[in-house]
């Protein structure tokens, strides 16, 4: 221990602290001071940026006996507050710089730290600073953030006022398709949203904290597990085990398809016969502090007989591999594919046909926030699980069994969630600390650290594709051959969905006649496959849309025109069979065409022997909601003081939530003429608000969008006065009227037959990309210097949160294509190892074009928004590269050895 | 547990709290929110005041279960910030309403509730609401909080500038003598500044919380202690008994007089053969939370053998008592006085004699903040110990032998103190939380409840005095004879210090040629006698003052004009022989008598039947200093910023020692032209600071303002150039001149000797005391309407400072003159029950008026300030008790019945 007197955010403060400590935990943990977040904690993103005696330091690595005495410490908390906010804050809620906002206090305060030094910088300027302090954002593709400093810049400067970054309400008082702030913004730029972390540190003081015991292997018997040294360690007050679970100790997946030959259930809370992978759990220790609870877990001691680890589909599916959950084949989930005619006549007498293979690896989701969750009893014998879950009442089913708890006596609340991206469609700590609470009695706590985040939750399952294409002589497209293979890793929930995905979005956005094709969900060591934003179709389309260019060249058509010639139009149907709501890909090429012609000459001029610049499109298409009749259900009531309150769980990875729930709730209540700051919102808690399903595959702006608007246009009908108007909350409870109305949506959609043929999504959302590289030859290192997406996402709920998809999206984009990759455990497990994309590795000249086409069944003519731009954007760049070098990679990353291979191949 | 969504200043927070926990614990030790003070814990101090849904709630007695769900909270931190500060902050700091400060929140939070609701109150409206609202304040007496209201009322309505109640610094720039606000006042209005309670919960997550296992018997003999259940409840690490003591585990008085028939080791750290006390701790117990450790020393079985409890001096001096600790005698020090003739004779031939019998109670000091501390160790192994402690070196050397800690190895650190007014001039916890830090390794925290706060820590001793008096008929004093037994509790600590002070100000204030007397201390049961204002004044002047008046009736005269007869002129010495070193109270008695007059005449005026109303008068002096050569040591050392840096233990009980050591610093250099601003104060901590002494006998501002005084001139000497001007750092650098001085001064001032005879003071306080007084003879209530004092303090350093030390000393006379006591252990042991005056009981009407005499040995003249208010204000309010209505009350507190009594009688 050492104490110190530090300035802290002006403040002269009294601090006594562990000199091996970091800062940010001090500032943290024991000030208070949650603004400052931990992301990486290695110093890879910035999140936890404070200013220590005018200079930019990352708190996680520096350890409190190198802070000086009397050191003056700025933190978020002190560059403004929610009532007096900093220009800097005030700018990044204009620009929606804010999406999940756990790297929202860190980037701020390095921008304060730049304006500081340089009230003037330019776009790059601010672009090098963030890459040279390595602050990550993974929601909003940077581009907004450099906006928001750059217009902070100007107040600073004084050729702008404050005032003039907040938002004005439009004369109508509408603010749907406006930049109406979401209303987590404020909060999430002054540090004062607490997230799951926050809330850990604020939980009641007898809260124990948890630590795993993991598998350091990916596959083995477990023959023994001794706490007994652990549970002597100082703070210790229980290891669990397998043991100490009530329930069927497994998590099953729920909506396992009929043909699966699973079960369900093999996904162990804590492991008890065998570790499935890397990371698996199998005790927990909880003790007092986190740190006694981390010494403690290495004392377990865990008997292992190694078994072969199968880390990727054909190796699992090698002859002589045995059964990772005996009893079940490797391979446990076929869907085929048949659409039209039979393909092999079709592709004997076609014009060209185009084959090819195509691998898209385990792209990790590297949310700013590592996993994070909490759980305690009520006295009515409630357990109640905090977390990041994204499907709070689906999680709920899933994990009630195996910890042996009834269903109405699991309560599950979504933490605010510093960025999912869908990793937390799967459970992942939930049943931990489910029954560590349940085992103990006690509150607990658990926060994985960036190892944990990287290596125990799930990631996206790489596809192993073959493919062809066939087309007549104008290009045509007459048929497509499939044939993929899921490694899903060693756990089947929602593998035969993602399965299905492959048949859904294989070739999708075009109008094929006629498919053959087979699919396989393969059990594997490697990570499990949870959901990850386009779910399925980056693996999908990024094989179709690579083969149109390849079939493009075979077939002497410019790329850009063989989609055009074959995109849906009337009379198309997809590759379910179904026939498309709206058909906008047509204008949408349309568009695109002037800018690709000018890129192509742009690139023509800008290339040498040095630098090849090159151009490539792909077309995405992706479906807003479960397969079939998806549902949602909200309730909207008016209060006492009549304002209006949402009840919904419409859960939140940081894409908006907030704001979809408030924007289409205003745009429903517009007969009312109610402010927007009068409509309350009760989210994300099933004891408090019904089941609107999970927020995956872009369903909820249309099937909770819908149930709201039924919602409030029930409670509007009820409102309603005979004579005109509405009646006040007091005049409803004079007239005995119920002010909670039921919103319920289910959408006209149909599940998919064993042959994937169906209607499976009522609203889908189209894009058009376009990708411009540069190439070093010489290097193989490829950049993207410009995206330009034309997206068609329906009606435009609110522009700054659709932009900021649009742009998070397609970063990530140029992540897959380029640098991200789970492979290599040991190597792959960091933000940096992983090739996580910071501000110079994603463009910061990013074109969004809307098309706004409305649909039918969207709400006010909305879709869903969050995975168009991840569906094949790294196909539009492996195109590009392609075109600027002659290097077609058709396995993912396309890292720079893999060009030069494939230059020299 | 439960769940709650709380909007908490203004921002939506999701709170995890126990039903059963208090919100305030959850605002603080959850959330952080630390502005919120716990005073009593029991709903009777208002420290604790936060706003629920509009209303004003104490959130110590507020359970989170009653704590409605979307409940709107606003705390200190919510009112407004360091940086934005509101109106009421602003006045707070400008009238000096902070004095310690740790009621300063709950009064905001307050007044924020009362201007929601009233723009416009009137100053009885604002006394009514705080009188309603039970919010206590030990230092200020009220008066500058009712300003300070009616200001920020001014600012609410519009009337007033919020910056027209910010400091200006006056043209010539010196701030000495005006009214620049405590260093301190911006944080603790703000509820920013952390005391100990909020450092104890910001300290590593691994800190223990303790709990004592105390004696709920005054007076027995130990037999066993078994720890055995309580080392296995939830949490608990260790249970602390006097067998993992590894020193002497006793505190010594240090100071003990050689004539003291005890040795000074009398006080326990922890109980081992006997319990000498209630509250006496026998065992600690170390656990995770406090709630945890609570439950364990429950646990803990102790086996005791009663013996009889001496509750009182003379049940202790009974013949047939057995010695409280074997083999001292229970009256273990007696003091003499004697000066000039022998009295016998001399009372002989008196025109007039009067004598009488007197006892001021066990006066209980009631701060704020209850007693806390925590201790850890470093990695060098020193052990740091946090405390209130106001005498960090003397403290240090009392406890380390009986911790077995090397003197060099203890660090003493004073955290910000919510009020001592004396009584951390003991040692109360450092020793028991160095005891659990020694025996564990771990940082350990301790924070009394308030019932551990009245019952476990030192208390006013009670004197029983004997006194005549003898004059001529003139009224000129001929002669004393004093008797005086002080009841000082079980440990010896200071107690033959305290019962000299009776011999050095029995008589105070007059020339009194001949003076017999002899004091004697006594051991007993009850609370273990402490420092407390005004040390022994009160006591000793309480009797001269009242015989005084009973002298002038026996004479006929006015008893203002006795006293101005015999008041110390030229030529006059002081009970102990001394020359005063200024002779102002002529000139006081010369300015109050027009006022007293009317005094009188408005008493007449306003009697009658159902209520009596009266006037009295009394004299006030105290020394101020240690007795003899008080020496003080500081440094003055010059930045590298060319800011200066004062370096001091001038411990804070909260009057005012950061203002008092910037004030004289900044006067001192005034060559520099320094902004008081520039000045740094590492205060307190005696790693980084020399041994200032003590903060008792009013002595810092003398003894530490000269040492300040000196060290700011051998800082000055050596930055003085040649040719005039100053040298910079840089400069001084340049020269390889030293920039860090020392600053040392001792009192020109002897010992007494055993007749008490001697100079122990080089500088005295001087004041002169009126009261008017209503009595209503029906009950016996008597209410002070009417406070006026003259007050010779020398030269002002600060206006605020002084104001507050002033009213707030006259306030605490009230309190004990009519109300406190801490006799019956259990009616006693709350601020109600021990009579604490709450704001209706202090009069508004409070004037104060002073005589700025320029002290020779004062640092610009200043004397000290704090214990002169509460020297005689007592004796003035009996003494106008008595005009008002015949009654004669002589034992104190003069509660109704008393005064009932005294009327009958």
């Amino acid at each position: 221990m050492l104490k110190k007197t530090l300035e802290i955010n002006g403040l002269k403060k009294i601090v006594v602290a562990a000199g091996d400590e970091s800062l940010a935990n001090v500032l943290r943990g024991q000030l208070g001071l949650t603004g400052t977040k931990i992301g990486c904690g290695q110093g890879q993103c910035g999140c936890c940026n404070v200013i220590v005696d005018g200079k930019l330091t990352r708190s996680c690595v520096t350890k409190m006996s190198k802070v000086a005495d009397n050191a003056s410490i700025l933190t978020i908390e002190g560059v403004g507050t929610p009532r007096d906010p900093h220009p800097l804050q005030m700018a990044w809620m204009a620009h929606g710089g804010a999406q999940c906002g756990f790297c929202s206090p860190g980037f701020i305060v390095s921008s304060k730290a730049l304006l500081d030094k340089d009230p003037n910088p330019s776009r790059e300027a601010v672009r090098d600073w963030f890459q040279t302090h390595r602050n990550a954002c993974r929601c909003t593709g940077y581009h907004q953030l450099v906006d928001a400093v750059l217009d902070a810049a100007k107040v600073v400067r004084g050729e702008m006022k404050k005032e003039d970054l907040a938002y004005k309400l439009p004369a109508d008082g509408q603010i749907w398709g406006g930049t109406y702030p979401r209303p987590s913004a404020l909060a999430k730029v002054t540090g004062t949203l607490d997230y799951g972390a926050d809330l850990g540190l604020k939980l009641p003081p007898e809260t124990l904290h948890l630590a795993l015991v993991q598998a350091e292997v990916s596959h083995a018997n477990i023959l023994s597990i001794d706490a007994g040294e652990a549970e002597k360690m100082p703070g210790v007050v229980k290891v669990v085990t397998h043991k100490d679970i009530k329930g069927k100790n497994r998590i099953t997946g729920l909506i396992t398809f009929p043909t699966n030959l699973g079960d369900g259930w093999d996904r162990p809370i804590l492991c008890d016969e065998k570790v499935f992978q890397y990371g698996d759990a199998i005790a927990i220790v909880c003790a007092h502090t986190a740190a006694q609870a981390k010494a403690a877990a290495a004392k377990v001691k865990v008997e292992l007989e190694k078994l072969p680890a199968y880390m990727s589909a054909p190796a699992a599916m090698a002859e002589d591999a045995i059964e990772i959950h005996p009893g079940t084949p490797n391979v446990y989930f076929i869907q085929k594919i048949a659409k039209g005619a039979d393909t092999a006549p079709v592709f004997a007498k076609a014009a060209a046909v185009a084959s090819d293979d195509f691998y898209v690896g385990r792209q990790p989701h590297m949310p700013m926030e590592p996993d994070v969750g909490f759980a305690f009893l009520t006295p009515e014998g409630k357990l109640y699980i905090h977390s990041k879950s994204i499907g709070l009442h689906l999680h709920a089913a899933m994990i009630a069994p195996g910890l042996g708890v009834d269903l109405e006596n699991l309560v599950m609340v979504q933490n605010p969630a510093g960025g999912t991206f869908g990793y937390k469609f799967s459970p992942t700590m939930e049943a931990l600390v489910g029954a560590a609470c349940l085992a103990t009695g006690q509150p607990v706590f658990l926060n994985y650290d960036y190892h944990q985040q990287m290596t125990y939750t799930g990631k996206r399952s790489p596809f192993f594709v073959k493919m062809s294409l066939a087309a007549d002589q104008e290009g045509k497209l007459l048929g497509m051959e499939t044939d993929w293979s899921v490694d899903h890793g060693p756990y089947s929930e929602f593998g035969d969905l993602l399965t299905l995905r492959g048949a859904q979005f294989m070739g999708a956005g075009y109008d094929i006649p006629n498919i053959r094709g087979e699919g396989r969900t393969v059990c594997t060591n490697h990570a499990w496959g949870s959901a990850f934003r386009a779910y399925g179709s980056p693996q999908s389309e990024f094989s179709s849309e690579v083969l149109m260019d390849e079939l493009a060249e075979k077939l002497g058509m410019d790329p850009l025109e063989l989609r055009y010639k074959n995109v849906y139009r009337e009379g198309s149907t997809t590759p379910t069979g179904q026939t498309p709501e709206v058909y906008s890909l047509p204008e949408m090429l349309d568009i695109l065409r002037p800018k690709y012609q000018a890129a192509l000459e742009r690139a023509k001029a800008g290339s040498d022997d040095k630098v090849k610049r090159g151009v490539g499109v792909s077309v995405g298409v992706y479906g807003c909601g479960l397969d079939g009749p998806d549902a949602s259900e909200v309730q909207v009531g008016l209060n006492p003081d009549d304002t209006v309150t949402v009840y919904a769980c419409w859960q939140d990875h940081g894409q908006g939530a907030d704001m979809g729930a408030l924007g289409t709730a205003h745009q429903a209540l517009r007969p009312l003429g109610i402010a927007p700051d009068r409509i309350r919102l009760v989210l994300n808690d099933t004891a408090l608000a019904p089941n609107s399903g999970p927020s995956g595959g872009s369903r909820q702006q249309v099937v909770t969008g819908r149930a709201i608007q039924a919602g409030c246009e029930a409670l509007l009908a009820a409102m309603q006065k005979p004579g005109g108007g509405y009646r006040t909350y007091d005049e409803m409870a004079a007239e005995n009227l119920p002010t909670k109305y039921d919103g319920k949506w289910s959408a006209p959609a149909t599940a998919c037959d064993e042959n994937a043929q169906g209607s499976p999504f009522s609203v889908y959302m189209y894009g058009v990309f376009m990708s411009e590289v540069a190439v070093e030859p010489a290097t193989g290192q490829a950049a993207v210097e410009k995206m330009t997406l034309v997206a068609d996402v329906g009606k435009v709920n609110n522009r700054l949160v659709t932009d900021g998809q649009l742009y998070g999206g397609l970063a990530q984009g140029i992540g897959l294509a380029l640098s991200e990759d789970f492979e290599n455990i040991k190597k792959h497990s960091t933000l940096v190892g992983a090739g996580f994309p910071y501000a110079k590795q994603i463009t910061d000249d990013i074109e969004l074009i809307y098309v706004e086409t409305p649909r039918p069944e969207g709400p006010f003519g909305a879709a869903g928004v969050g995975e168009l731009p991840l569906t094949s954007p790294h196909a539009a760049i492996i195109n590009a590269i392609y075109n600027a070098c002659g290097a077609r990679v058709t396995r993912l990353p396309a890292r720079p050895d893999k060009i030069l291979a494939a230059l020299k191949g």
